[in-house]
């Protein structure tokens, strides 16, 4: 048996469930930190463990790239290798070879692109793709499609969005079937809602144990991005998982919770940890601020997390100012809790039947803080 | 009172004892971890502790230009401001006036530089050094001295020797007393024995809490290091720390020790852990190098840090060669673990009476695994 998912409650648009999975649960409305190269940037596995995130996600372009599918399977798949005991959802590849390799060429058959990394010509397609995929020991596999480019006309939009129906159907056929894994679909068609449906529509008839939302968060604005939603989220299947790729800050996550999704990915609280900002309940922070030299307050009075148990702003100012590791480190490790947390407040609202209340308080507070700051 | 050293054993030179401090014990031989600007680089303060490290130093120059000793010292002293609940030791400033700072200008009344953060002119004195430090709340502070730059003429060892002593007076009258601090006296003289007796000699008629042996590892290898260590220590008190500056790689500290040394200082396997070099009990390995990238063996088949327990060398090369943080995070705890096993097996040989037979054993088994790998 595939993976399973589990619909507990649904709440004004929002879901709460479960995926049971080869290598354990994930609670749903789920984030995933983002462990591109086989690592969650400057964290060790058993600290994102421990900030609640029962799922990572790996990229399937870096990790081919170095040290390779081949490697990473001889040293027991991806999980292994990186030390991460609970499930791991691999991207296609697709995404980054667009956004980050050279020389890309794009034909029916695949991508061929220049490695970034030592410069050979390289050709992925759903078939290898998948194959990597299998590789890597991905719990949860992704189908390999192209990412519309934003803006596109429908025309353009229509093309790329049928492209990768068709790499869908081939992703589908490769992809074997293993007790508790999985492969997901990915719904493509730009903003167009008709191309959404569309889209929708065709995946279903192939099938797939989990439904992506691609496409968005790619320059087209959270009010269109929910819109898009809106019109696509009611086109897939109740009893399964929506994925909503590359999103986001916390009000990206409880808007599109709030239109039905169940899955996200961002590189944000890791990244912007890197770059001195913390995310809190009432908003982000800049620790590159002055105002925070002497402050001895943590992060966040309402978190429970270890960074905010022992530290204070001025010490992670003066780590931050001074380009210190341990900043980063210390940064990451609370943005990641953070948004476990928002996920834990936004599971157990909905498990009471109080989701629009919270999202209603939760975003009153971020627009207060924000007004205060300004 | 001030700090208290016991000395337990003696054996073929070395030295086994224990400092008692304000902030806790110091078992020696001892290693002590450097951090710099408030951090031991890319450590928590707790994975510091858990490596058996009992104290760590602090720069005096890093920490005055930011956050400036007045902040820390509101902020509650160094040891609050980042979260270490053992000793600290702090430098004089000296030191990285010398190396770092630009446009210096020595004087009798001390040195005036640039700030490298932002320009500023400003002045250091014994006088003042003892105040940041004791600003900083330092367990042990340093004298404020010059480091005799190598190679050096005897006239210009002695004159800049005299210079250091006339600045430790001023330090010593500097110092306020508190109950469990210490001040150390820093014996100059460049590699001419007759002036670190001297040295020596004016340091104990000063009077201080313990001796440290400066202006070595700077160029004179390590021949003639130890040359100058067989030289110095027998001047020193029998029933005093000594403590050997910013010394060194595991060969320089087993020498030292047979030599009658008690501290050490160094960014070796801190730095070194950010450059891809693991500390083994076979000596380094470089994990950049291609040898590692299929290898499932940990770093250190004898060592119980908790990296050796957990990961592999293919895993360690791959996070290296991809310049990721955890890398840098791994390597660095291995290589302070690894520092602290090696002054507990000193002590434990010391102790047993067996300290020249444990340093031959070591010192054969380094020499064995470098012919090996080249």
């Amino acid at each position: 048996m595939t993976i399973t998912f589990t619909l507990a409650a649904e709440d004004a648009g929002a879901r709460l469930g479960r995926i049971e999975t080869a290598h354990g649960p994930i609670d749903t409305p789920a984030f995933m930190p983002v462990g591109t190269a086989g690592t969650v940037k400057a964290m060790k596995p058993e600290d994102v463990a421990a900030t609640g995130a029962q799922i990572v996600l790996g990229n399937t372009y870096h990790l081919m790239l170095r040290p390779t599918a081949e490697r990473i399977d001889r040293l027991g798949g991806l999980r292994k290798f990186m030390r991460w005991d609970g499930p791991v959802l691999t991207d296609s590849g697709g995404f980054q070879v667009m956004s980050l390799s050279e020389l890309r060429k794009i034909t029916e058959a695949g991508v061929r692109f220049r490695s970034h990394i030592d410069g050979s010509y390289i050709d992925l397609s759903p078939e290898r793709s998948i194959e990597i995929q299998h590789l890597l020991d991905a719990t949860i596999a992704m189908a390999f499609d192209e990412c519309t480019p934003f803006p596109a006309e429908h025309a353009v939009a229509d093309a790329s969005m049928q492209l990768s129906m068709r790499w869908a159907k081939r992703s589908r056929a490769a992809f074997k079937p293993r007790d508790g894994y999985g492969l997901f679909g990915i719904v493509q068609g730009g903003v167009y809602p008709d191309l959404r449906a569309t889209s929708a529509a065709m995946l279903q008839e192939i099938g797939f144990e989990g439904y992506a939302i691609g496409g968005l968060a790619v320059g087209e604005g959270q009010a269109q991005m929910f819109e898009t939603l809106e019109t696509t989220t009611p086109h897939l299947p109740r009893l399964q998982p929506r994925y909503l790729m590359g999103v986001g800050k916390p009000s990206d996550i409880l808007g599109a919770v709030a239109r039905g999704v169940d899955m996200f990915d961002c590189v944000l609280p890791t990244r912007s940890g890197r770059t001195g900002q913390a995310w809190t309940w009432d908003g982000p922070l800049n620790l590159r601020n002055a105002v925070h030299v002497d402050d001895t307050r943590p992060l966040d009075a309402q978190c429970g997390c270890p960074v905010c148990a022992k530290y204070d702003r001025a010490y992670l100012r003066h780590l931050t100012k001074s380009e210190e590791v341990l900043g980063l480190m210390l940064l990451t490790e609370h943005n990641l809790w953070h948004y476990q947390d928002l996920m834990r407040a936004i599971r157990a609202a909905i498990g009471a039947g109080g989701f629009l209340g919270f999202a209603a308080e939760t975003t009153a507070r971020w627009a207060d803080s924000a007004k205060k700051q300004s």
